[in-house]
C-alpha cells in the first residue's frame, strides 16, 4: 500500500509509529488530525510530507488559516510548505493539484533512484556497499523512496552488496523502519548504532553513503537527520563519496545557507525517557535536535529527478581507506 | 562509597546497571560472580576494571586459570589485563598489591585531572565547556574519575561553564551514570543524542572535547566508548582540542597501533531490543562494535598522572569555529 493516500475524501496514511509492530492505517478528515499526524512523525519524510501539505490544503478546501498552521507543523523540511503552497496557487483546481503532486512523487523518486543508482555505478563501480540513515524509503514518501530508491534501483541492476543503517535516535527510525523495508524488500542489511555509522565507513565496511535531506541550502548545505553530519566527516576522511538523494522540491532556492535555515528542536523527553519510564537523572535536562547541516563541501553529489549535481573537492581522499 | 572495594575479603562494587534509578551494591565472593558483573558491564569503565583485575586476582588467591579467565572477561580495556598481571607478579603479596592497585588509583586519576584542567585553561580559557561521551567520572573509577575529574577540577577552580554528555547508545552509559554523577556533583549539563554531539561542537556550544580511553596504542590512537571517534572528527574540523584523559595504565606500548586492538562485538540484542522487546524489524541482525579508533592525528593531547602528550597538528582548525 502506499504511505499517504487519497481516498472517499480524506487521506489515509500508515502510522509511522506503530512500526515495526504493526501496520496501522490512519484515516485523516480534518487538518487538527493531520497536524497531529505530522507533530508526533506518525507521517514524517520530505517527500512524504510534501504530500501531506498539498492533500490537507484540498482537505482544508483552500482555507488560508489552517494552510498556514499546517505549514508550521514541521519547521525544517522545505517540502511541507512547498506542497501546500503549491495548491494554494491553483484556488480553482485544489484536489486535482493535489493528487498530481501525490503521483508524481513516485515517478520523480524513480527518476532520481535511476540517476543516483547510475552515478554510483560510475563512481564506485559494483557492488555498491552502502551506509545510509534515518528512512528515506517508500515511508518517508508515497512509494518507492529516495535514498532507499537508490537502494532499490541497485539491486535491480544486481549492484548492491549489502546496506548499513544507524538506528537514529531517538526515535529510532532507522530502527524500526528501514529495517522493516530492507527486510520486505529481501535486502540484506545490518542495525548499528548511529555512534558506529563513522567507524563502519572508517573500517572499509561500505564504500558510499546515501541518505536523503529535509531542506538543500542554495550554497549546496544539506539539512537532513541528526547524525548525518557524522557519517558526511568520516566519509570525506575515507575517501568515498556522500550522495544526497532528494527531489527538486528540497532544494530551497530562497535559503542561502544551512545557517539561516531553522532546526526544529523536539521535546527533550524523547531522550530523557524511553516508553514512559525515565531513564536518565531525575533533574537532567536534554537537547533534541532533530536535524543538523552538513556542509556543501562535504557533499560529493545531490542527486534529483533533473540532475546530479557534484562536488568535487569533496571526493579527494585526505587519507587512504582502511587507513583505521 | 566507593565504586568498587574490598570488605572482609570480598569485593564490594555498585552495580552499575542499576542506576539512576537504584544505588544497589554487589557482594562478589568469586571470580566466576566478578567475571559475570564484568562482562554484563556492572563493573565497566577502565580504570574500575584494572582495580577489579587486581582485586580478582587476591579473590582467587592467585589461580593461575582463573586468573586468565578474568583477564579475557572484556578484551578491549588494557587495565583489566593490566590489573591481574600486576598482583600475580606479587605472589609474596597479592592483597596488599591489589590495595596498593585500589588506592592508587585516587591519587593517580586527582593527580591527571588537574594536569587536564590546567592544559584546559592554558588552552582554550576559562569558562571550559566540555562535550563528553559515554562515563568516564568516579563510576569508572574507584572514586574521582578520568575526564569528568579534569571536569570536577575545572569546577573546583571556578572555570567550567557546561558540559554536554552524549546518551552512549545502546546501554546509555552517558545517559543514566554521568548525568547522575553531574547532578550529584551539581555540575549544570545537558544530555544529547549520540548523532547529535558532532553538531553540538560545529555550533559553538562546547570549547573542548574531553574523554576517557580505553587503550592507548603506542602510535597514540586512542581505543574508546563506540562513538567517541565522530567527536574527534568534529573537534578537529571546528579547530577544539579533543583531550583524553586517563592513567598511564591505559597505555599499552605492547600495541603498534589501534588496529592491532580487539575491539570488543557485543551481543546483538542491545541494538534489536529495548528492555526485552523487540524495536527493530523481526529478522534484522545488528552488529554491535562496543568500542572505536580514533586515529593520533585527531588526537590534541593525552593526559596522563605523569605527562601532556601534545600533538600539535590535531588542533590547527581546518575551519574556523562557528562555521556551521
Amino acid at each position: 500500500m502506499r504511505t499517504i493516500d487519497w481516498q472517499d475524501g480524506h487521506i489515509v496514511a500508515i502510522d509511522q509509529t506503530r512500526l515495526p509492530a504493526e501496520l496501522a492505517v490512519l484515516h485523516i478528515h480534518t487538518v487538527d488530525e493531520l497536524i497531529d499526524a505530522i507533530k508526533r512523525l506518525a507521517i514524517r519524510g520530505a517527500p512524504a510530507l510534501g504530500v501531506a501539505g498539498a492533500l490537507g490544503v484540498a482537505l482544508a478546501a483552500g482555507d488560508p488559516e489552517l494552510a498556514q498552521r499546517l505549514k508550521a507543523a514541521r519547521p525544517t523540511a522545505v517540502n511541507l510548505a512547498w506542497g501546500v503552497d503549491r495548491v494554494l496557487s491553483r484556488p480553482d483546481a485544489m484536489l486535482a493539484e493535489a493528487l498530481s503532486v501525490l503521483e508524481e512523487d513516485i515517478t520523480i523518486n524513480q527518476a532520481l533512484s535511476r540517476r543516483g543508482a547510475e552515478w554510483l555505478l560510475n563512481r564506485v563501480g559494483s557492488p555498491v556497499e552502502v551506509q545510509t540513515h534515518c528512512n528515506a524509503g517508500a515511508l518517508a514518501c508515497v512509494e518507492w523512496g529516495t535514498a532507499l530508491g537508490v537502494v532499490r534501483a541497485l539491486q535491480e541492476r544486481g549492484a548492491l552488496s549489502h546496506v548499513y543503517v544507524g538506528e537514529t535516535r531517538p526515535l529510532l527510525q532507522g530502527c524500526r523502519l528501514t529495517t522493516w523495508e530492507l527486510t520486505q524488500l529481501g535486502i540484506p542489511h545490518t542495525l548499528v548504532a548511529d555512534a558506529a555509522g563513522p567507524s563502519v565507513i572508517a573500517r572499509g565496511l561500505v564504500n558510499a553513503v546515501v541518505v536523503g535531506a529535509d531542506r538543500i541550502a542554495a550554497n549546496g548545505d544539506v539539512i537532513n537527520k541528526i547524525g548525518t553530519y557524522p557519517l558526511a566527516l568520516a566519509a570525506h576522511r575515507a575517501g568515498i563519496p556522500f550522495v544526497v538523494a532528494a527531489p527538486e522540491s528540497t532544494v530551497d532556492a530562497a535559503t542561502p545557507t544551512g545557517a539561516d535555515v531553522q532546526i526544529e528542536v523536539r521535546d527533550e523527553v524523547e531522550l530523557t525517557h524511553f516508553a514512559g519510564t525515565r531513564i536518565s537523572a531525575k533533574e537532567t535536562r536534554a537537547l533534541n535536535y532533530a536535524f543538523d547541516i552538513t556542509p556543501a563541501d562535504l557533499v560529493t553529489v545531490i542527486v534529483t529527478q533533473h540532475r546530479a549535481l557534484e562536488r568535487d573537492a569533496a571526493v579527494r581522499p585526505q587519507h587512504p581507506r582502511r587507513a583505521l
